[in-house]
């Protein structure tokens, strides 16, 4: 088994008090596999097994687990997974969690709509729940959210009076940052029930109401005609074989002046997600290589003007996440059971490992209508006092 | 031929006096077609044929030639071009301008081994035939080519000792750039006979010899080990059936700590260059769209860090290119013929108006290997005192 998991520096310790260790150095920790009955589905699909296993306590983890999933990640690229059952496994998830309309919903609902409670325990106070921007290391979580929302503003610069549909707007933190500090109306698609309830309440506890409205629907509904699309942490949920269509939807929403913007977990090669991840964390989700991502802009003629890889902003933003769900176990055991608890220890832990090893990318593409020379002549002002607020008129030079 | 073509703003004027004006106000400019002869190539094939007839003076035109140009360009977009002719033409030259080693030397030598005294005339002090970067759009075509140099090298952040490959090198002006302003070493190479030769004499002039090396070889056969690819301008005359073989050849050639970097003419969506530039101007010449370059690096797994499209900056580096070419007539004319002369300023003219319009993209690809965390934080360090020269060491921060 460690062989094929590609030799990690790991130490395998079994039921009957047998110990394994393939490698030639010292071993960053120890599995401790607790009955014979976990090995079978180790064997078969170590990745989607090993999930289930250490969230119910079969498998036990002696050592640190974020140094341990990084080894296991780096070992990986010499490992001969996945094997052909954790294959056909994969294909059937694939059909159980398509990303249709009704599919979609249930999908989402899995994820997101399991308390808001629960999400304040551990998000920042915003409650955004995607990667963010640290324009240095040391920020705060609360900063590099706030830093990430005006980044995004830039990107796209927004100029007040502007019109901007947002799809998957989570609790809306961005939709309303946007209304609050650049002067644009939002309308903003998402098809969890409790976010788009919160997310409504904040509009009319920050008097924003007539300037954001929260729509409880799917992206392929969105109508009207708008100047600015943005989509942040939803492509992963719309499935590679939806992009075309996602694509005729922005065309269909962007006045002929319009830019967009999606932000979105990719790869760097295409490869499934991790399968533990898809079949208890993120049912459906599938993170593009930026060549996927193409097959959305590409077909419609959209000019792509600016991309950027953040993975390591998303596994800094993942490591603030796991100190603060560490520290707030006793909120959360209060709310779920323990096999909860491992489950998403394990899911943090191994996506900021994830991001931290190269195995994840984050990217951002800001891109418009092949005909706009209304943009930014260099990227400077992105990086022009970066906590300023306001409009960015200035920044913008029409061709000269 | 003008509906055909979705009617732009033009007047036709005829060989026998008529005079055909579709459009609804004021033409821009006036073709004038100088014999019957010329029509039945302008209806089967305009875009090839326009370029010819012009170059021959068979069709003149009265007015401003850009503006001309950039409104056939923006009528096209209503057109029903190109026909079966001029797709069969496609093919035809497709095959025989292939991008074979051999193919490759051919198209090559058409363009670049015309005489470096010529592109001396219009080009700016160091040669440097490819997309400059303006900091601020009134700056001189001088500045922009050395502020475009330091910011492909910080885009790539050279370490002063590290190795650097670069696959067509121009008149070298890059990498002696990098060698004299970064300390790195430079292996170039190029399959222009002329300019090799005068790029080694630069090299030996400037005392870096021992330093940078200029090697008149096919990328395909770069061979030794580097910390940093890069590529400025050559992708175009590559072709996208080799795309992969490229990829290999730098996932051949990186350490495993290596980043690269790819500038090249682009498109939004697949389509071939304008058939008469092919023919006339770069044969076997093919600007990808984001998504196709995506061939060379996602089959080896490398990982994209940052894209920009800095098309405006390709149409003013033309705009300048095109307003010293009319300052040296004299001089080109001594040189060369009329069509000649001809031919050259619709290839200058008509690439700015491409750029302009959004037909032409030029993008700018950062990429490393999977696996390396020692990069940049973020993007502004490469807008700090953009005139610096130096290491760049104080920007780049490990991981925190």
């Amino acid at each position: 088994m460690l062989s094929r998991a590609g030799n990690p520096p790991v130490r395998l310790a079994l039921w009957n008090g047998e110990e394994i260790c393939l490698c030639s150095g010292p071993p960053v920790a120890t599995i401790r596999i607790r009955d014979k009955a976990t090995l079978p589905g180790l064997l078969f699909d170590p990745e989607t097994y090993f999930g289930d296993a250490y969230a119910d306590g079969r498998i036990q983890v002696e050592g640190d687990l974020r140094s341990l999933l990084e080894s296991l990640y780096v070992a990986r690229q010499n490992a001969r997974w996945p094997g052909w059952y954790a294959r056909l496994a994969e294909r059937w998830r694939e059909w159980r969690q398509a990303n249709t309309p009704r599919g979609s919903r249930k999908n989402i609902h899995h994820h997101y709509d399991i308390g808001t409670d629960f999400y304040k325990l551990w998000l920042d106070r915003e409650l955004v729940y995607t990667c963010a921007y640290f324009p240095s290391p040391s920020d705060s979580l609360e900063e590099a959210q706030v830093a990430k929302m005006h980044y995004v503003c830039r990107k796209v610069h927004l100029r007040p009076g502007e019109t901007v549909v947002e799809a998957g707007c989570g609790w809306g933190a961005l939709a309303l940052h946007m209304a609050r500090h650049y002067g644009v109306s939002v309308k903003a698609f998402n098809i969890s029930h409790d976010q788009v309830l919160h997310a409504r309440q904040r509009a009319k506890e920050e008097g924003l109401e007539g300037r954001v409205e929260f729509i409880e629907d799917d992206y392929r509904n969105i109508s009207g005609r708008f100047d600015v699309f943005v989509s942040v942490g939803m492509l992963e949920h719309v499935g590679i074989g939806h992009y075309e269509e996602l694509g005729g939807v922005i065309d269909r929403c962007l006045h002929s002046s319009g830019r967009g913007f999606i932000h979105s977990i990719g790869r760097n090669a295409p490869t499934s997600l991790n399968g533990w991840i898809r079949k208890r964390i993120f049912p459906g989700a599938q993170p593009p290589t930026l060549g996927q991502m193409m097959e959305i802009l590409e077909p419609r003629g959209f000019s792509v003007l600016d991309v950027e890889n953040l993975r390591l902003h998303y596994a800094r933003t993942l490591e603030h996440w796991l100190e603060r769900f560490e520290k707030s176990l006793r909120e959360v055991s209060a709310m779920f059971d323990e096999r909860f608890v491992r489950a998403w220890r394990l899911y943090l832990a191994g996506s900021a490992t994830a991001f931290r090893t190269g195995s994840l990318q984050l990217f951002q593409v800001v891109f418009a209508r092949a005909s706009v020379n209304r943009l930014p002549w260099t990227r400077a002002y992105l990086y022009e006092n970066t906590r300023d607020e306001g409009t960015q008129a200035k920044w913008i030079h029409a061709m000269p």
